[in-house]
């Protein structure tokens, strides 16, 4: 497919974490209990909750009634998907066993035509394709993204083909001069994205930009539609595409919409885009985002509401709405090349997704709020349990995020220790390998291993967090006159010898953040944060403290230092006033890990008679 | 003499600069510079203009009529008492030849009732004591004090005879029950406490506190009190001074009479001038301080005006008054025992009295504006040239500001490298030396070798422009729960041995400072700071920009690095915006140093769409 994307565009090639050797003392762990814990409880619970036996039933295994909802096969997908990314860190053939068990059961659910959606097979067959709420598309857009992993990492092919012949079915039905089709709840159109990548065929692609296109004329019917306070908006049918201006209605659909978007302009070059999705960008991130990465402040419509209103204790920021944030970010990270949009994916990774889910690994947030009196607390699982089987295939991929090829060279966006074998894009090999302390320590350690000496740029993100920084390579500091800052990147383009290596040193100071005057809820307040990690005060380490019934002015003193074991080397914030009193903040991510009590990020500012605020 | 200071006050013990070895790299070659290059300028100056001379006619040694000024006799005691600080780092008997030679003179211009002040013995015999503002006693104060610095470096006694000679004259004639005097410039009372710890004889220190007291009863006259819209607030003679509220009048005369008052509380437990000293501190910092620690906003009374109004391009900053402020907030320190006071020492050294004199050290600011439009240039000497002989006096002390001593232990106040012998209160030894890339870089790194173990705190000062901090002992990170933060310190009470060394890693990152929005001269403006170092945008670096007509976002991006040789190894800020644009700041005390044109301390700043701001 012809990729005519205009000068605006970069069009970075991204890294897939299954190059990356990811050895990074954050997030191993984290993989690690993901794979140990995390995917055996959703897997569990998959089978308790009838979302397993519900292929079984509508392949005729076993005989039963359909269960739960009709959006619950895609939790089984993202499990599966999740478990295939545990594989590329390392095979499992008691989980690969267990998966192609699963598999048989999705292919047996599938019918002759293709369809497969087990709700409507088992309870509503006659309905099908009647109520674009329903989550068909949805539903396999996941089995689609599931069945790519599991080939990825594997070479298995079974679900692929299942994946296959159900885009087949949609082609079949949909598209110009078919069917018209708006799917309630967006997330196909990456996938097909995903789907064209691995197979090649244009028509997935193609596809998945009608979708696009379907959107915003009046096309759209079902449940949402029908609904007043909702209406089309709520599922991003009340303009087309192209046309978009503000981020409205539900998050996880907006963020996926836009995702696939930033897909689709990618593989195909489509510019008209382009616009739309800067332009809701900026009005997503200048007036409707928290300072956690989290989106979507009202349970109402588990979405947006107005500008700037961003209440911290009834903040419902969905999990999966900051996964579709970074998701989002990603892709547009590597359509337009600019930094700023891997510091979003930094901030959702170590702050709005990762609060989602315990340290344990097996108790999820749905609902994010920056403020608690001291009742919300991870629960194992949902009636709607979208949250934590997208955390189960979201954080194992984290080496995804890492590194992209340019044109000439390499970028690094995220400081996760690892190893990567890279190819720059005439298929020049290299290797690189970071080693850091991050994100509890700022220094990037990088070790460049081209196959030969060459010239090429090697872009290293300056976070935004990040006012200062400097670098060494070979142990040399580097004058600014000698590097370019472009875009969020310092931009080092030199003759990398085998071995070169680079030393980025990134100011990680305590660092007190304020909001536009425009968001009231935060008024007179400031939160904390610490290089990517924001930081929030707990009643566990400040029992004296009431919930809200106190204020820290501005100066004080900061003592950085890890926690106790419980908090597994989180670096806590131990800081003291002048007046003798004491707060200690922990990462947000790591709240209610502990004895329950309030949580607050952002705090009462204690107003000071300095003449100078830094 | 009986201290009975109440329990607000700590009374610490200053640990004298002859008993430190600074070594360090920022400080060693700029107190080179001041014996090798300053000091001989000045005396060449001195010795150009008449003030040596003034001696030599005066004690009828040649022939002649009084020359310049009648404050300049002081100039020369400066340049002794900043000569004689060098000798305390080494001996230098061509110098010491040179200074005893001038001596010599003073001893011969001295009346035989101890009167000394070269204007009125030449000029004006019958006129003594008949105009409080000619600075009678300012001269004698200054020669006090190099009497006592030459005495110290040297061990020889006779300037130290005319010293003392001089104050029984003062008290011959002053005092209870005999003439009031109200000096029009103050420094006489620092000096007779000076002169009091050097000789033991309380008279001096008695007379001191008179003299504070003669202050706000009507007592004043004179050239100052005449004039309508200076008068008796001028020199600080409006209220008596355990009744200052505000500071007011000549900065220079309000920081050496507050100095002295604390010098005076803390030899004599007068309590009377605690509350005073702290209302009137509150007041010059908090409403009326300059971000580079200067003050003092009016050229027209060298001093102080409204609250907030610190104008930037017509700032006056006189270079004495900062140095003022570092004496001052030196005895506060002392006196409080909190480290905010040593943080506005800290802000002088590196900022408001270092701009005052050049890189290369024959050159001097009297006046330090915030901004300049390019025609503003350091000079060789001045007609009234206080400040050039009172940088040659205060900058070879620095190491007397490093250390004190507590009722039990060891306080850091300055991080600057050195090593010291230090005796607890009880006499117990302590050897410390500390080791620092300050200011560039935040770690420090301090080594104990006490006479043998003991249990004692030591203070190390958590800067105010610091937010976070990081602690090692021996190489292990030292838990919040184990050390206190008292009043700035970070206070690390253990049983300390041999050889037991510190690690305190202050961040250090780039922060951008915004002033109280009363200050109408920095609204929409920031300035930069990195550690105690202030920056400043000047044109040398920024050819294209024009003065004041460029704006910088909050967001840019800061490399840091050391600039080029001409700076002296001054680490350079490089700032590069999204729009393409660079900016590179340099440290404020260095500017002025390379070819001329604009600088700049506030820049505008450019709105930028940013939800948060750091």
């Amino acid at each position: 497919m012809e990729n005519n994307l205009n000068h605006r565009v970069l069009n970075w090639t991204p890294v897939p974490f299954n190059k990356v050797n990811v050895t990074d003392d954050f997030w191993l762990p984290r993989i690690a209990t993901l794979k140990n814990v995390t995917i055996p409880a959703c897997l569990t619970q998959c089978e308790k909750t009838g979302r397993i036996s519900n292929f079984a039933r509508a392949g005729g295994l076993e005989t039963g009634q359909h269960q739960g909802m009709y959006y619950d096969d895609s939790d089984v997908y993202k499990v599966l998907e999740g478990a295939a990314y545990t594989l590329m860190h390392e095979r499992d053939p008691i989980l690969e066993k267990e998966i192609d068990r699963i598999i048989g059961l999705i292919a047996a659910a599938q019918e002759t035509d293709g369809y497969l959606s087990t709700y409507y097979t088992l309870a509503s067959p006659d309905f099908k394709w009647t109520d674009m709420e329903k989550h068909e598309m949805y539903n396999g857009g996941h089995l689609i993204e599931a069945a790519v992993a599991y080939y990825e990492a594997t070479g298995k092919r079974e679900m692929l083909g299942v994946a296959c012949k159900l885009a087949d079915h949609y082609l079949s039905m949909f598209g110009p001069s078919k069917r018209h089709w708006v799917e309630g709840h967006q997330g196909i159109e990456l996938a097909l994205v995903k789907l064209y990548h691995i197979t090649g065929e244009a028509k997935y692609v193609s596809f998945a930009q009608w979708l696009l296109e379907e959107r915003g004329h009046g096309h759209g019917s079902g449940a949402i539609w029908d609904k007043e306070d909702w209406g089309p908006a709520y599922c991003q049918d009340d303009v087309p595409v192209k046309d978009i201006e503000k981020v409205t209605g539900h998050a996880v659909r907006a963020m996926y919409l836009y995702a696939g978007m930033a897909d689709v302009a990618r593989a195909t070059g489509e510019e008209g885009y382009l616009d739309a999705l800067l332009r809701v960008w900026a009005h997503t991130v200048e007036r409707n985002m928290y300072v956690t990465g989290g989106i979507g402040p009202s349970r109402h419509n588990e979405g947006f509401t107005a500008d700037y209103d961003l209440p911290n204790d009834t903040a419902y920021c969905e999990t999966c709405a900051s996964i579709g944030m970074a998701l989002w970010n990603h892709r547009m990270n590597l359509l337009f090349g600019d930094a700023k949009y891997a510091d979003i994916v930094e901030q959702e990774l170590y702050n709005g997704v990762l609060a989602g889910i315990s340290l344990s690994g097996d108790r999820f947030f749905y609902v994010n709020p920056l403020a608690s009196e001291g009742n919300h607390h991870r629960v194992e699982w949902f009636h709607t349990s979208c949250c934590p089987t997208n955390l189960a295939r979201f954080l194992p991929s984290i080496g995804g995020y890492q590194f992209a090829v340019t044109d000439k060279g390499i970028v690094c966006n995220q400081y996760v220790a690892g190893k990567a074998d890279l190819q720059l894009s005439d298929g020049f090999a290299v290797q690189i390998e970071s080693a850091a302390d991050y994100p509890w320590e700022g220094n990037i350690r990088l070790k460049l291993r081209p196959q030969r000496e060459r010239i090429f740029p090697l872009l290293l993100r300056i976070p935004g967090w990040c006012r200062g920084f400097q670098v060494c390579v070979n142990g040399d500091r580097i004058h600014p006159d000698a590097y370019r800052l472009e875009k969020g990147y310092l931009v080092l383009e030199r003759n990398w010898g085998v071995g070169d290596a680079v030393e980025l040193r990134l100011e990680e100071p305590v660092q007190l953040v304020r909001a536009k005057a425009e968001v009231e809820s935060d008024r007179g307040r400031f939160a904390v944060r610490r290089g990517p990690i924001l930081y929030c005060l707990e009643q566990a380490d400040n029992p004296i403290l009431k919930y809200d019934d106190y204020a820290m002015p501005a100066d004080m003193t900061w003592s950085i230092a890890p926690g106790s074991d419980s908090l597994e080397g989180a670096y806590l914030l131990t800081a003291h006033d002048r007046r003798g009193h004491t707060f200690r903040l922990i990462p947000y991510y790591a709240w209610d890990n502990r004895s329950p009590g309030f949580m607050q990020v952002w705090v009462k500012e204690l107003e000071s008679g300095a003449l100078y605020k830094q």
